[in-house]
C-alpha cells in the first residue's frame, strides 16, 4: 500500500493536467449552442462576438415629445420677434411623440415646451397635435432633439466580443443591434460521485462514525455558480468494483468528473486505483493546504460506454479530498480555472486587498498554504484575524472573509505583516464589520443576529479576556468582550482595563449579569457538587485557557479554599470557549468543566451554578462614539434583544447597557 | 394635459415610496418558505438565523488514518527506546480510517506513518489492520490527531443569521450543523408590462418609427439577477383602456408591476392616470438624470381581483421611463432596495474606486446626474472616462465601468478632478484594460476581439488623432490611433509627435494602410465623384470634427485644389467616426462624408476612392515594453488578425506590426 503521496508543486500539477487536457482536445471552448435571446441568457457566455446587424436607432428619431420643423426656417426667431409655422398638411411642423421618425423634408425637433401650439383662433390648442400653427420664440439649429440613425450603434460594429459574460444589460444591447438570439457556449456537465462507506445522505439521523455527505452539495453549487451543469450522484461505499461501475456510469455524457473522497492513500482510498484501471493518474498528491491528496487524472472510456453524441472517450477526472475545506478549495484552485477554459470566459479573478495580519502563523515550507482570514478596518488599519487551519472545519470557510496565501518556500508571517488577502467578500462590507475580541459568550450570538438586523456584521474572535483587552491595546479591535474579577477589589474588569490600557479612553458598557458553575453529565454519575471535588482521583476536569475571564474566577476561588491546581486532573488541558467546555464534557471525554449555564443547557448537560459575574463590553471611546457602533447601543436598549437573552439560562439582563465606567 | 412634471429630489421620492410601503405593510420579507437543502438553495436568502441542531463532528472522530491509543501509555517512548503496544481485542491500539470514532477508552491516535505495525512474527504488516502489534518510538500527548467533538460546531451555536445570502460553503455548514432544509425568503413576483403602439417584439421586422422593445428583457433579467422572479407580460398598444385591462391582469398574483414606458407627460402617456384611476400617484417625476420621468405609485386592487391566496390589495407600481439606459437605472434605483428589503437582505452595494476624470463635464444643478464612465489604470492613475451622456445609447451601459453620481448641487467637475466611481466591474479588470484614444478605425473593433481572447480589455475613445496624442501626452492612455498627414514631409504622424509629444518616448508601430475616399449613397445620384463636387449647391457634406486625421486630410486636398471649405454646405457639421459619417450618408441625412471604405461597405452605400494613407499607433515606450501590451504585439504579427482585417474593404496589411520610429 502506498501510503505516503508524494505532493508536487502546484504549477507543475496544473501543468500536467492543462497537458494532458490539450493533447486530448479538451483545452477550450466544449461546444456551442444557440439558445434565444431572453432573460435566461443573462449569465451565459458568449461564444463567438457579436456584431450589430442593424444600426440604433436604425432612423431618424425625435428625441423628445416635439415639433419636427427644418431648422433654417426657425432662424431670426427670438422673444420679441416669434415665428409662426403652419402644421397644415405638415408643411412647417408636424407635431412628434419621442421616438417618431424625423420625416425626410425636417432636420430638428423643437422639444413641445419650447413652442406655443395654436389653434386657428391663436387660441392656446388644448392637444398640441391639434394644433394649426405654432408659434416659437428661438431658433434651433439643425439635428437639435434628434438621435440620428446610429447614434447608439451602428450596424456591423462589435457590441461584445466573445468570452463575455451576459449581462442584463448585454441582452438589451444584444437585442438592439437586429439580434433575437446568440450563440453560447454550452454549459459543461459535471458529474459528482461522493464515495464512502461511513457516508449518509443529509437530513437521515447519524450515529457515532457516520458523516453527513454535504460536499457534493458544496461542489454542485460552485459548479453551477462558475456556469457548469452540475449532476449529483448517490453516496457509493468503499468498494472498487462499485465505484469503478459508478465511474463508468457517470462518464456516459459528462465532461468531467468529481470523485470525492478517497483521494489520499489509505486502506479505504480506492480513487487512484480505480483512475488508473479507467485511464491514467497525472498527479497524485499537490503541494497546497488544505487540499493536498488531489488525484488529477484522464480517463480513456470505452466508447461504447458513451452515449453517442459524444466524441471523446478522453474524460478528465479530479480525486477530490473528502475533508469539507480541502473539497471546496479543490473546487476553487482545480475546477472553476477549467470550467472557465472550457465556457471560454476570463477565470474568475477575486478582488484582493493588502492588510496586516493580527498575529504570526507559521505554514509548512514545502506547500502554498491558504489560509483563512476575517478581515476588518479598525481605525485606519486593515486587518486580517486568521482563523483555524483545521481541514475539517467548513464554518471557518463560512466566516472567511477571504484567503492568505502563505506561499511554498514561507515558513509564516509575523504578527503585523502586510498580507494579500484574496477576498470572498465585497470591501464594501469591511466598512459595516464589527471586529470583536476577547472573552466568548453564548448572548454574543444574539448580538451578532440583532446587529445583521441593522446593517452591520459582528467578526469575533474567543482569545479570553486578557487577550481582548491586549487586543484592543494593539488597535486591532472595536470592542473587547471581558468578565475579569479583580480578586482585591471585587469589581469586574476595571483593574485590568488600568493594567493593560493606561494609555486607551474606554467605555465600558454591562452587557448580562450570568452564572458560572460546573458544567457536569446530566445524571452526574461521579457526585460532582463543588470545586473540592474536583481533586478527587477518578473526576478529570476540563480548563479554559490561560488569559480567560472563566480561568481567573476559577483560579480566584481555588485560592480562597486552598486548592493546588496541580492536584486537579485535566487542569492543564485547555479549551477556548464555554461550548468547547460543555462538548467535551458531553462527549464524556472529561467530567466537568467550569462554564456558564447556556452552555450546559445547549447541550443538555447537568450543571452546578457556584457564581454570578457581570459580562462587559469595553470599547474605546474614538468608536463608541462613531456611527460603525451606533447600532450596538440601539440594540443593548432593545426589549427583543433583553427578552432573547433573559431566556438564556443563568441570564440576568438587569446590568444590560448600563455604563460602568468611562476611563481615560 | 401636464406636460412639465415637477421632478421631486431623489431621497424624497423615496421616503415617499418607503412611507407607503410602510403604511400597507409592504415593507418588510413579503413571505417564507421552508425549502430542501440542495444546491438550488445557492443565492436564496434566509429568512431566520440558522443554529446548529447537531455539533459537527458530532462524535470524536480520528483525524488520519492511524492507531487509536491511550495517551498514557505511550509515555516514555523514543527512538531508541520504542514501546510495543498490541491490538490484540484492541487492548492498546486500533487501526482507524480517518473520520472513524475514536473508541471510548483511547484518548489519541497516532499517524500511520509513525508507527510500524507488525505482525505476529516481528514482521512488517502490509495491511495494518491485520497487524497484531504496532511498535512506537515517540510519545502523543492526548488528543492529538483527534477531531473532538464540535470541533467545527458545537450544537445550538449560530451557523449564520436571517438575511444572509447562501453560498456554496453556506450550504455544507448548515448541513453539517444537522439540517436537511432551510426557511428562505419568498421571492418577490415582479410584473414588467412593456406598453407603447410603437413597440415591436424582439425578432421581427423593423421600419423606421417601429422600436425593438427589449427593456422588459433588461429589467426581466435584472429582477431575476436581484433574487425576484420576473414575469414578462406581451406588449400593449398606448391605450388607457387596455393598459389599466393589463395592469390589473398582471395584479392578480404579482408583488411589484413595473410599467414601462407611458411614464413621461406626452400626448400618448397613460402610465399616470392609470396608477391614478387604480390607486394613488404617489411621485411623478424624480430629479435624476437620465430617468426623471418615473412613477412610484400604489395600486388598490379590489380583492376579487386576486388570486384568493393574495392577503393585500395594495400593489406598488413603478412607471418605468422608455429610454433604454433611464429604464436599467430606475431598476438599480428604485427596483433592487425594494427587493432587497423583501428578500430581508442589504442592498447591493457597489465597489466604489476614486479616480482622475479626463475631461470637464457639466451637469444640471437640479439632477442627481448618473454619469456612465469608462476606468483604467494608466501609469499610476486610475483614469475615468465619460461616456456618452446620451439616455437613449444602451450600449454606453454596456461599454461602462461604472457611474460616477454628479449630485444635486454640483453644475459639474473640472478635468483632472477625483471622483467616486461605482463600479460595475471588479477592479481586478482594471489591471488587463488597455487604453486606447485618439482616431477611429474599424479594425479596433477586430483588435479588440482578439485582445480579449488574451485576457486584455481595450476600451477605447474615439476623439480624433490630435485628441489621442494630447492625452497621451497627459499620460492618459497606453496608446493612441493616429493618421496625420504632414503636409511638408508627406510623412504621416512623425511631425505631429514632435510637436505634441516633445518629451515623450514613443514608439510608433504601423497597424494597418487603408484606402480613404468619398462615402456615397449607392446610387450615386447626385453624381459625385471628386472633391470638386462638394462645392455644388446640391450637394450637401459631413465632415470630421476638428483634430480627426481625415479632417487634416480633406483640408490638405482642399487646400491642393485651392478650394475654399466655407464654399461647402455642411463643412461645419461634425461627426465624430467613420461609421457615424456613414451612417449620415445612408440615412439621406447628407450625401457625402470623407472616410474609410470599410464604413460605406458596412452600411451598404458607395465609395468613390481618393486617397491612400497609413493608420498607425503611437505607443509611449513605457507600455511598450511592459506587459500590459504584451499581447498587442503578439496580435500584430497573429496571421489570423492580419486575414481577419485584410477581408476588410480597402485595408492593406503590408505594413502591419512594422516599427515606423522610435522616438525620444
Amino acid at each position: 500500500m502506498n501510503i505516503y503521496l508524494h505532493d508536487i508543486p502546484l504549477p507543475e500539477a496544473q501543468a500536467r493536467f492543462a497537458a494532458a487536457l490539450q493533447s486530448a482536445g479538451l483545452w477550450g471552448v466544449l461546444g456551442f449552442e444557440t439558445i434565444p435571446l431572453d432573460e435566461h441568457a443573462c449569465g451565459r457566455v458568449l461564444a463567438e462576438s457579436v456584431w450589430a446587424k442593424i444600426s440604433s436607432p436604425h432612423y431618424h428619431a425625435s428625441a423628445m415629445d416635439g415639433f419636427a420643423v427644418r431648422a433654417e426656417e426657425t432662424e431670426g426667431a427670438n422673444p420679441s420677434a416669434p415665428i409662426m409655422l403652419s402644421t397644415y398638411h405638415d408643411s412647417q411642423a408636424v407635431y412628434l411623440d419621442t421616438g417618431d421618425p424625423l420625416p425626410a423634408w425636417a432636420s430638428a425637433v423643437i422639444p413641445i415646451e419650447n413652442v406655443e401650439p395654436l389653434t386657428d383662433g391663436d387660441q392656446p390648442a388644448v392637444d398640441p397635435r391639434r394644433s394649426t400653427v405654432i408659434r416659437i420664440r428661438s431658433a434651433v439649429p439643425p439635428w437639435s432633439h434628434v438621435r440620428p440613425m446610429g447614434e447608439d450603434m451602428v450596424a456591423t460594429q462589435l457590441v461584445l466580443p466573445a468570452g463575455h459574460t451576459l449581462r442584463p444589460v448585454d441582452l438589451g444591447a444584444i437585442a438592439a443591434s437586429g439580434h433575437d438570439c446568440v450563440l453560447v457556449a454550452r454549459r459543461p456537465r459535471v458529474a459528482i460521485l461522493p464515495t464512502g462507506t461511513e457516508l449518509v445522505p443529509i437530513g437521515q439521523p447519524v450515529m457515532p462514525g457516520d458523516i453527513i455527505e454535504y460536499n457534493s452539495l458544496v461542489l454542485a453549487a460552485q459548479v453551477n455558480a462558475w456556469g457548469g451543469e452540475a449532476v449529483r450522484f448517490p453516496i457509493v461505499p468503499d468498494d472498487f468494483q462499485k465505484i469503478r461501475s459508478r465511474v463508468l456510469e457517470a462518464a456516459r455524457n459528462i465532461d468531467l468528473i468529481l470523485l470525492n473522497a478517497g483521494s489520499s492513500a489509505g486502506s479505504e482510498d480506492f480513487s487512484e486505483g480505480v483512475v488508473e484501471e479507467l485511464g491514467e493518474v497525472l498527479v497524485h498528491g499537490v503541494a497546497v493546504r488544505p487540499g493536498h491528496p488531489v488525484i488529477l487524472g484522464m480517463l480513456d472510456v470505452p466508447m461504447d460506454k458513451l452515449d453517442a453524441t459524444r466524441k471523446k472517450a478522453k474524460i478528465p477526472i479530479i480525486g477530490v479530498p473528502g475533508y469539507p475545506v480541502s473539497a471546496a478549495l479543490t473546487g476553487e484552485i482545480f475546477v472553476e480555472p477549467l470550467l472557465a477554459r472550457w465556457l471560454g470566459r476570463q477565470p474568475n479573478e477575486p478582488i484582493t486587498v493588502t492588510a496586516t495580519l493580527t498575529r504570526k502563523v507559521t505554514s509548512p515550507p514545502g506547500d502554498d498554504d491558504y489560509m483563512r482570514v476575517i478581515v476588518g478596518r479598525v481605525g485606519e488599519k486593515l486587518l486580517a484575524a486568521p482563523l483555524t487551519r483545521g481541514a475539517g472545519v467548513i464554518s471557518s470557510l463560512v466566516r472567511a472573509d477571504g484567503l492568505v496565501i502563505l506561499p511554498r518556500g514561507s515558513q509564516g508571517e509575523s504578527a503585523g505583516a502586510e498580507v494579500t488577502v484574496r477576498l470572498y467578500r465585497s470591501p464594501a462590507d469591511f466598512e459595516r464589520t464589527i471586529f470583536t475580541i476577547g472573552s466568548h459568550d453564548i448572548s454574543l450570538d444574539l448580538l451578532a443576529q440583532f446587529l445583521a438586523a441593522r446593517e452591520r456584521r459582528m467578526a469575533s474572535a474567543n482569545v479570553g479576556s486578557q487577550g481582548g483587552l491586549v487586543a484592543l491595546r494593539r488597535g486591532e479591535a472595536h470592542m473587547a468582550g471581558s468578565h475579569l474579577l479583580d480578586p482585591v477589589s471585587g469589581e469586574y474588569n476595571l483593574d485590568a482595563i488600568h493594567q493593560y490600557l493606561p494609555d486607551v479612553a474606554v467605555k465600558v458598557v454591562a452587557l448580562v449579569g450570568r452564572q458560572q458553575g460546573l458544567i457536569i453529565q446530566q445524571d452526574n454519575p461521579k457526585n460532582i457538587h463543588d470545586l473540592e471535588d474536583l481533586v478527587r482521583s477518578d473526576v478529570i476536569f476540563i480548563n479554559r485557557q490561560r488569559g480567560a475571564g472563566t480561568r481567573v474566577l476559577l483560579d480566584y476561588h481555588l485560592g480562597l479554599k486552598g486548592i493546588a491546581p496541580e492536584t486537579i486532573r485535566g487542569y492543564n488541558q485547555e479549551e477556548y470557549t464555554h461550548l468547547a467546555v460543555a462538548a467535551a464534557v458531553a462527549s464524556r471525554r472529561t467530567d466537568c468543566g467550569l462554564g456558564i449555564a447556556a452552555a450546559a443547557q445547549a447541550l443538555n448537560l447537568g450543571f452546578i451554578p457556584l457564581f454570578q459575574e457581570r459580562y462587559d463590553l469595553v470599547i474605546p471611546c474614538i468608536y463608541a462614539r462613531g456611527d460603525l457602533l451606533a447600532p450596538l447601543f440601539d440594540v443593548l436598549h432593545d426589549a427583543a434583544f433583553g427578552r432573547a437573552v433573559a431566556k438564556l439560562p443563568g441570564y440576568d439582563i438587569t446590568p444590560m447597557g448600563k455604563v460602568v465606567a468611562e476611563i481615560g
